[in-house]
């Protein structure tokens, strides 16, 4: 990598350096743009007008996608993979959804997702001063619960009763460089209107992913609804047939879920090799055991199909992610730039005395979790206890507990804000697998025993002289929390209820919840409020040293990225921008997953092959923006973001303009598909008609 | 860690620091025993006749495990793990040796083990001059290729016409630095004597390997015949069954099979950051496909044991070496040493001239295996093809290729001296289990597409429009490899049957051999004949700064370790150096791991609890010493090597005398459980008979 990525030296680098591409880097937030940039690079400067209709556009799924509203009536666009979850609570052992697809013939056919909710942003309100107002001359517990409970003030206030309708979560900017209120119209009923079969919508599979050249119609859509009817939308984005061109300046409005790129270069060194490499290795023999518990049979297949494609997912974007971190080029880049902002402060005598000995406390932090990293993540963050039995019951034998003081007091997942979605959760009506969730019960709980060790007293409490699979097969045979009513009777019935429960989920969290709670507090106090102290007088160094002309790290918060449509160079190979329908064709081999669906090949001859399928663009996006809207300057929809190439994976730390890539359906191939393999006319006639 | 590594500096400050252990450091070759150090420390000199009965009693299990001769007709000490193929191989569906144990009752029911070969060490003949001479001023494949045809030529002359009992290797010590010819008796008629269960041999399970406390009888007796008839082994090693006291000075002569002590800091960076964490994850998939497949049937459990306990193992131990590697504290030691050597090599301009550029030459070969580590292990490594049927069909097809050279022009692993060994594995009659088998080759043909991607020559030319489960069905439902006869037939109808063949996996190997052999080709020269030639110089400079007053790198040949009987400290907490039988039964839960078979339950009673079991000594050991008889000063066997503790796995790179230990099954408890639980009256008389 040439240069350095300080994005305002990216530029200066980019201008200077002739052939060399306009840097695309940045996740802006929509208050705060970089215009002058924008219109030197595109000749494009967005006006309000057009930052408000996209910023009323875009929505966000709250489990962990991007979408956006396509029509009037509510209609939602978002990822296959962002609605399978939905796709697959939705099936039963006799209808696949996943498999075979999904069309509601009419509105009246259109299925409640039992666990979707969309949040729509409407307002950003900077709290800054009040939150570290809060925190002023605090540290460890002190600073964390005044932290909490200032957020919780400010949200419940923000929320006000309408906490129906209405959403606001307190965005913590630049690592504690700024906070402020994010309020959304919130959406709970969202309802399932059109899916392609797995085949077409992750052709390539595992294999393909995040690769390009690509051709998959990750796609699905939804409609909000509101009162029981579809939801009146004023801005909604309208669809182009003909997409973008080659070079075109286009946008990608959604949530980037996290990025790394201001993190020290201690905690990057904490990632690298703890983090990562312990997730990669959790991962892969938990795929081990997925890939073959699948191959049971197809109901089993069906019950692990969504767990292994996160399982899949996530390994080959840490995969990624280490390779990145593993590169010396990266690492001494992010050292160059911690020396010299560390040089930057310390020529400023009041600045290196506030600030001075935030890196080395954030590196003493990273010592405190390597000591804590394996309890902290199996007791407390729940890898040794992985079961959606578990996990409803501690939300039921936790929720009582916190529901019982005020919401600033409350562990802040459990404050009033948070609880509608927490609610949508644990009513859920999905279904639960007992014989699949006792294989990764038991997985996860043999984990814990091996990590912690046969002796470890917490491991003796658990299992007492059982085994992993006694033990998972004791719970599982005679709970009842499978079934929503009585999740929703035990959450109402309140610490009363929970107490006199004999469900054994319910009684082994009572046991365990006081050692889970005692390792979060150690966690706390020695990691998570230290780098959150720390971080915030580092973010104070970097404004001092830049003002706001960065853009913050991603927090699952709206941002916009810009870009173009753009190929880029692999080695000797130019790898051309876009694919087309008949690539499709050209590349299904017949055995999955490389196998186009049955109804491709029946709707072959009335197809349009030439028409642009994939595209790539040089949009900075990462997990998270999956369902994201691409659109052009006219605010129109010229495709729907799925994936990024391989290279976009070390985009978590940097950015590399030269070959990180994001991949999107191209809006033509999704009208093309919709209305010639799937029978979806009234759909297209829907998007179509504004 | 306090101090330095170099051996010789650790002694000068043990001395110094009061109360701190004597450093049992090193893995010292049987023509190189430290005499002077012993006898400072311990009081003791080994006596030529000492050596030379130590030498003659250790054998080794050419598979990979250490031995020892325990009477006078042939009767051989081992682990149970170090056996357990054989067990494997020698039960069906209704007869599970693994599980129930063995007890040949009187020498006719001794089961013949079809692929274990023993050796015993007669004669070290050092060939350094003849073997530098060879490769003098040669480079990459020139190197390679006369550094193999001098090997070949001397194990040649080395085993003359004898190849039936003589095995030779030509062993490269500290990296280069001396070649020396090894002879051995070979014993390939080996037999299954007395085997506990696997419930008592490996009590605890996955979940205590490693670990001390422990509770094992990891033993199994073998005998080696000649002429059909139990071989007449003069000497052997007589049984302590008092065993040895907390102090007291103990040997264990045994193979240990690699450590990496003498790396250099790149080379260490490599298995840091590329092979360790790569061959955790790959292992960690293996794992839990193994873990899953094994829940279909007590038979498909079975088939899997073996390969599940392999994979545990391998990734327990590169779990420990992982986290060795990941202290910041070993990486400074290790480039503070290197620095040190270059500085010394520096001083000296003929020196600096020779050897001065060989860390970089190192470095660079280092980058050049990141380039091709994935295609190198998965074409030429065969991990791309994990199936019995495709190592045989590389044996056969590579074999009638090489063998229709001059023994110093093939490949290595078919010179004249290795035949006996392969074909050994090539003619065995242990059973192919043709699902289980499915299960791997897909898993890693999985693999191979996913590492190389999809659009990969190569794997586009193993595939075709295959997925990997179809091809592994295709190719197993249709070979006939499984068939002793079969192979036999191949090997020894040469290249002319190999060309006729219609097995798939015949045809599959002589298909991809010309790429596996140009990547093996590109790795020796850009990597292997590089790493080979500058550690030669390496070694040069270590001779000049030492001598060879240090000891090798382990190389899986006869070491001789002295420590003492001691336990540790861990924490607040003090580790005595034994258990006891008792403490067995106190840890029994019932439950697998933890559950004693049957028979101990039924002898307790008889039972001495208070009989020592597993005892823990400071002995420098690594994998490859397991089966490795721990003796006296009188040359008594007192122990049974099987483990190390958890620290111990940090031996591969450094020693650390606090907490390293070597763990052993007492020999007192030996007699006790083969008398008294297993009814081998007449094998405790035979091994007390002297």
């Amino acid at each position: 990598m040439i240069g350095t990525t300080m994005r305002i030296h990216w530029l200066f680098a980019a201008l200077l350096v002739p052939g060399m591409a306009l840097a695309a880097e940045g996740m802006w937030t929509l208050d705060n743009l970089p215009k002058a940039k924008m219109q030197a690079e595109y000749g494009f400067t967005p006006s309000e007008g057009w930052i408000k209709r996209t910023m009323l556009g875009s929505a966000r799924i709250a489990g962990g996608c991007s979408a956006s509203f396509v029509s009037k009536d509510g209609l939602v666009m978002t990822n296959h993979h962002c609605a399978s979850e939905c796709l697959d609570q939705m099936s039963t052992a006799k209808k696949n959804l996943i498999k075979d697809g999904f069309l509601a013939k009419g509105r009246e056919q259109e299925l409640i997702c039992p666990e979707i909710e969309l949040n729509r942003l409407e307002q950003i309100t900077d709290v800054t001063t009040e939150v570290k107002n809060a925190t002023a001359g605090l540290d460890g517990a002190a600073f964390k619960n005044a932290q909490n409970a200032v957020k919780a003030k400010l949200t419940s206030a923000c929320v006000g009763n309408d906490k129906e309708t209405v959403r606001c979560d307190v965005v913590d900017l630049y690592h504690g460089g700024l906070y402020q209120v994010y309020k959304y119209h919130r959406f709970q009923d969202t309802r399932l209107v059109w899916a392609p079969e797995k085949a077409a919508a992750f052709f390539g599979g595992d294999p393909d992913n995040f690769n390009f050249p690509r051709y998959d119609l990750d796609i699905t859509l939804l409609r909000a609804y509101e009162g029981g009817k579809p939801a009146k939308i004023e801005n909604y984005f309208p669809f182009s047939k003909s997409g973008a061109q080659e070079g075109e300046m286009v946008f990608v409005t959604g949530q980037p879920g996290s990025t790394q790129r201001q993190l020290t270069v201690s905690q990057l060194t904490t990632l690298r090799d703890l983090t990562l490499v312990n997730n990669l290795i959790r991962l892969a023999e938990m795929r081990g055991v997925l890939e073959q518990y699948s191959k049971n049979s197809p109901e089993a297949a069906r019950n692990a199909e969504h767990a292994l494609f996160g399982v899949e997912n996530a390994y080959k974007a840490f995969r990624g992610r280490l390779s990145a971190l593993q590169d010396p080029a990266l690492m001494k880049q992010k050292q160059d730039e911690e020396t010299a902002l560390r040089q930057f402060v310390a020529k400023q005598p009041a600045l290196q005395a506030k600030v001075g000995g935030a890196w080395d406390a954030i590196a003493a932090a990273q010592q405190a979790y390597r000591q804590i990293e394996a309890p902290y993540g199996l007791i407390e963050g729940g890898r040794g206890f992985s079961s959606k039995y578990s996990s409803y019951a501690r939300a039921l034998v936790r929720g009582a507990e916190e529901r019982a003081k005020p919401s600033g007091e409350r562990l802040p997942e459990y404050a009033d804000a948070k609880l509608p979605e927490l609610e949508q959760e644990l009513f859920s009506t999905a279904p639960v697998y007992p014989e699949y969730e006792k294989v990764m019960l038991s997985l996860s709980l043999t984990k814990l025993r091996e990590m912690l060790g046969t002796d470890d007293p917490f491991v003796k409490q658990v299992l007492g002289k059982q085994s992993p699979e006694q033990l998972s097969d004791a719970l599982i045979d005679h709970t009842k929390l499978g079934d929503p009513a009585v999740r929703k009777a035990l959450w109402q019935g309140g610490k009363e209820a929970i107490l006199k429960s004999d469900d054994p989920f319910i009684k082994q969290e009572l046991a365990l919840d006081p050692a889970a709670r005692a390792i979060r507090a150690r966690y706390e106090k020695e990691v998570d409020s230290v780098q959150q102290k720390n971080s915030e007088l580092i973010a104070q160094a970097r404004f001092a040293e830049q003002g706001t002309s960065a853009y913050p790290d991603a927090t699952f918060t709206l941002r916009l990225s810009y870009g173009e449509v753009k190929g880029w160079q692999e080695g000797d190979k130019k790898i051309p921008p876009f694919t087309t329908i008949g690539g499709a064709f050209e590349r299904d081999t017949g055995a999955d997953p490389f196998a186009l669906p049955a109804s491709w090949h029946a709707a072959k001859s009335k197809l349009n092959l030439a028409q642009r399928y994939n595209l790539a663009t040089t949009n900075d996006i990462i997990g998270g923006n999956s369902g994201s809207p691409m659109i052009n300057r006219n605010g129109e929809i010229v495709g729907l973001i799925f994936d990024g190439n391989i290279h976009s994976l070390g985009g978590a730390f940097w950015f590399d303009p030269r070959d990180n890539r994001s991949i999107a359906v191209h809006s033509g191939a999704i009208l093309e598909t919709l209305g010639k393999v799937y029978g979806g006319a009234d759909l297209v006639k829907e998007i179509q008609a504004h």
